[in-house]
C-alpha cells in the first residue's frame, strides 16, 4: 500500500531523478499544469532560442540563413533527434507539416506497398483526425480504398486479407490505454498489412521501439510532450526498408531529390526526406528542436517509470479522497497498458474541470464526460499531484463546480 | 527618357508615398535586400510580438490560449485579412499548412467540382512545387487523372473538354511574367475548366482581384511580399459558391464542422474552414499575422505603381550602366507584364550573385542561368536600387565574379 502522507511525497520528489529537469521550464506561478500531452509547457531555452532564430537569423540573415543557419536541414536534423526517443535509426525520421498531413503521407505510402488491398483499418474512438483523414482519403479514391472502424477489442481480429493498412494511435487520447507496439505490429504483417502508428501521446512519454517492433510507418505530435510549442511541426517516421519503394503522393518540392534544380519533372530524394513537401515552418521548427534538445540526455526508462509512478500516485490519492464524488476511473489501472495521463469519466466533467482551471489545476476535458489529467515527467512533482487532487476534492466537497459560469462551453475544451 | 541622375533618383525617394513603411523593417546595415520575393524582411514589431505569444500566450497561457488568445480562429482571422489584399471577401481566405499543401487541396476540390473530366493542365517551367503537386495527384489516381505541362504560350490552346483544372503561378517565379488573371479565368471557364491560381509572388506585391476575375481557387505564399517569416503559414482561398460542393481530401479535424465534438464521422465546417487541416502552427500564424498586419493601411494601387516604377528604373539603369556585360532581360520590359522582380540571365550568373552578395547586395540565382532581383516596395528606395545597379556594374568591370569561392554552388541558390 502507498505511503500518501505528504512526506512521503516529499521524499519521492526529492529522490526522483528526472527532478532537476523542471527548472528547464518556465512554468507559470500558481498553476499545476496537467495537460502537457495537449500543449507541452515552454522550455526556458526556447523563448532566447526564438529570439535569435527571429532576430539574428531572419532579421539579419534573410535568405542566407536557409544556408548559413542551416534552415534547409532542420527537418532532418531535428527527425534525427526525434528518432533516439522512438527506437528509430538516424534517416528514419523527418520534421514536418502537421501530424493530420502526416497521416495522409503514411496512409497512402502504406497503401501503395500494398496495392491489391483495399481496407484502411481503424479503432472507433481513435482520436478524429485520424478517423477523418482516412475517410478523407477512402471518399477521393473512388472506391478503391475503403475505411473500416471497429471497437478497440475488435481490431486484431478484423485484419484479414483485404486489410492493406492498419492505422492506430498507440496510447489514446482519451483513455490512455497502449497498443503493444511489437505484438500488434507482428499480429497485422501476419495478416499482410502495414501498420502507421500514431505517436502522439507516446513520443517523449513512454518507451517507443519503432525499429524493435518492426515498424512500417509512423506519425506524431511535436506540441505535446516533446514540448515544441502551439502548432509545432510533427515528426514522420518510415522504415528504412520502404523508402525506395513509398511513393510520396504529396510529392513537394522540399522532398525531391534536387530542390533547386527546378526540374518540370519530380524525382524523389533517396531517404526519408522524400516525405518533405513544401517549405519547413522554420519558426515552429526552432522551437521545436529546442524542446526536444532538453530530451538529449534524458533516459526514456526514468520517463516511463516517472510517469508511471506519477499515475499510480493520482489514481491512489483519488481512490483515498474522491471516492465518494462519482468518478470513475476512465484509465487502465494497470501502469503498464496506460501511457502518461489519467482520465476519469464523470457526468457534471465539464464543469468540474472549469473550476478546477479557476483554481489553477489544469487539465482538459473529453467530451461526452471525462477529465484528462496529463502527467509530464519532466516538469511535473508527486506533490504537484498530491496538490492537484487535493483541488478536485476540495471543489466536489466545496461544490464549487456548480457556479453558473463553468456551464458555458468554450470554443477549445 | 528616364533622368537617371542621382538627385533625379533621389527626388523620387523624398516624393515616395510608401517611404515611411520602409522604417517598419528591421533591415541590416550594409545590405540592399532585392530577395523579399523569396524570403520578406523582418517587421520591426514582429519580434516583440512573438515573444509576447512565446512568453505571455504560450508559457503563461498554456492550453487556455486556444480561447484566451484566440489561436482558435487565427486561420480565419487572419485569412480574413489577407483577402482585402487579394480581392477576395471575408470568408474566402483561410491560413493553413505549406503553399504545396494547399495545392494539393486546390486541386482535388477542384477535380472533384469536374468530375467528369480527366487532365490537370499546367505551364512548363512554372514553380516546380505545382508541377510535382500534379503529379504526385495524378500518380495517385491511379489513371484516372493525367497531368499535362505545356509551352505557356500554348497553354489556352491546350484548354479543351478533356481539362478538368488548370493550375497558373499568377506571377511567373523566374521570369515575372504575369497572367491576366480575368481574362485566363474566363477562358479556361469557357472551356469547362475549374482554375487554380498561385498566387506566391503575386500577394502583396501587385494587385489582385480573385472575385473580379470569377476566380475558383487560389493559394498563395506567407514568407514573401507578405513578410510572414521563414516557412510562414500559406493561405487558400475558395470563391464562395465552391464551398458548400467541395469535399476536402484533406479532411482533417480542424476543418470539422465541431473540431471538439470529437466525432467519428468527418463532417465538413461550412466554409472556407473545411479546408483546414490539422492543428494550425501557432507561430508561424503569429509571425505572419505581424507581416499581414503592415498592410492594413496600404493602399495596393500605390505598391503596384512603386513596384512597376522599382523595375523600370532597374532595367534603366542596366542598360545606361551594364550593357555590354552581356545580361539578357528576362522579364517582360512592360511593367504592366510583369510582377514584382526583374530577371537576367547571364551565363556567368551563379558566380555574379555570390559576387554581389558578399558586397551586401542580395538577390537570388535561379537555374540554369538567371539572376533574379526581388523588388518590395514597402521597403525598397529607388536609391537601393541605383546603388544596386552600382554594384553589379563594378562587380562585372573588375571580374570579381571570377573568385573561384564563388563557383561553388550552396544548397540553396
Amino acid at each position: 500500500m502507498t505511503d500518501l502522507s505528504r512526506s512521503a511525497i516529499a521524499a519521492r520528489d526529492a529522490s526522483d531523478p528526472l527532478a532537476a529537469y523542471r527548472d528547464r521550464f518556465a512554468l507559470p506561478d500558481g498553476v499545476i499544469y496537467l495537460d502537457g500531452n495537449s500543449l507541452g509547457a515552454l522550455p526556458r531555452k526556447t523563448a532566447a532560442r526564438l529570439s535569435r532564430a527571429i532576430k539574428r537569423e531572419w532579421g539579419v540573415g534573410l535568405i542566407r540563413s536557409w544556408n548559413d543557419a542551416d534552415w534547409v536541414n532542420a527537418p532532418r536534423r531535428i527527425g534525427d533527434k526525434i528518432a533516439r526517443l522512438i527506437g528509430a535509426a538516424p534517416g528514419e525520421v523527418v520534421v514536418a507539416d502537421s501530424t493530420s498531413v502526416n497521416l495522409f503521407k503514411a496512409l497512402t505510402a502504406a497503401c501503395s506497398l500494398n496495392p491489391d488491398r483495399t481496407v484502411i483499418l481503424s479503432e472507433a474512438g481513435n482520436f478524429p483526425t485520424d478517423a477523418y483523414m482516412m475517410q478523407g482519403l477512402a471518399a477521393f479514391s473512388g472506391g478503391r480504398l475503403c475505411e473500416k472502424l471497429v471497437s478497440r477489442d475488435a481490431v486484431l481480429d478484423a485484419l484479414d486479407a483485404t486489410t492493406a493498412v492498419l492505422l492506430l494511435t498507440q496510447t489514446h487520447y482519451k483513455s490512455g490505454q497502449v497498443w503493444d507496439l511489437a505484438e500488434t505490429t507482428r499480429r497485422a504483417h501476419d495478416a499482410g498489412a502495414i501498420v502507421v502508428w500514431d505517436l502522439s501521446h507516446s513520443a517523449g512519454a513512454i518507451e517507443v521501439d519503432l525499429n524493435g517492433a518492426n515498424a512500417d510507418f509512423a506519425v506524431g505530435c511535436g506540441y505535446k510532450f516533446l514540448n515544441g510549442g502551439p502548432g509545432a511541426p510533427a515528426f514522420f517516421y518510415a522504415a528504412t526498408r520502404h523508402h525506395e519503394r513509398a511513393a510520396p503522393v504529396l510529392s513537394g518540392w522540399f522532398g525531391h531529390r534536387a530542390p533547386f534544380a527546378f526540374d518540370d519533372r519530380y524525382a524523389p530524394a533517396p531517404g526519408v526526406e522524400r516525405f518533405l513537401c513544401g517549405t519547413p515552418a522554420i519558426l515552429g521548427m526552432v522551437a521545436l528542436e529546442s524542446g526536444v534538445d532538453l530530451f538529449a540526455e534524458v533516459d526514456m526508462t526514468a520517463v516511463r517509470a516517472k510517469s508511471a509512478a506519477l499515475g499510480d500516485l493520482f489514481i491512489a490519492l483519488m481512490e483515498a479522497r474522491c471516492a465518494d464524488h462519482g468518478f470513475a476511473l476512465a484509465s487502465p489501472r494497470d501502469a503498464g497498458r496506460r501511457g502518461s495521463h489519467v482520465s476519469y469519466a464523470h457526468p457534471e466533467g465539464y464543469a468540474i474541470m472549469q473550476a478546477l482551471k479557476a483554481r489553477g489545476v489544469i487539465g482538459d476535458f473529453r467530451t461526452p464526460d471525462v477529465l484528462r489529467f496529463g502527467l509530464t515527467p519532466l516538469y511535473l512533482r508527486f506533490q504537484d499531484i498530491d496538490d492537484a487532487v487535493a483541488a478536485i476534492a476540495d471543489v466536489m466537497e466545496s461544490e464549487a463546480w456548480r457556479a453558473p459560469e463553468y456551464a458555458t462551453r468554450a470554443a477549445v475544451t
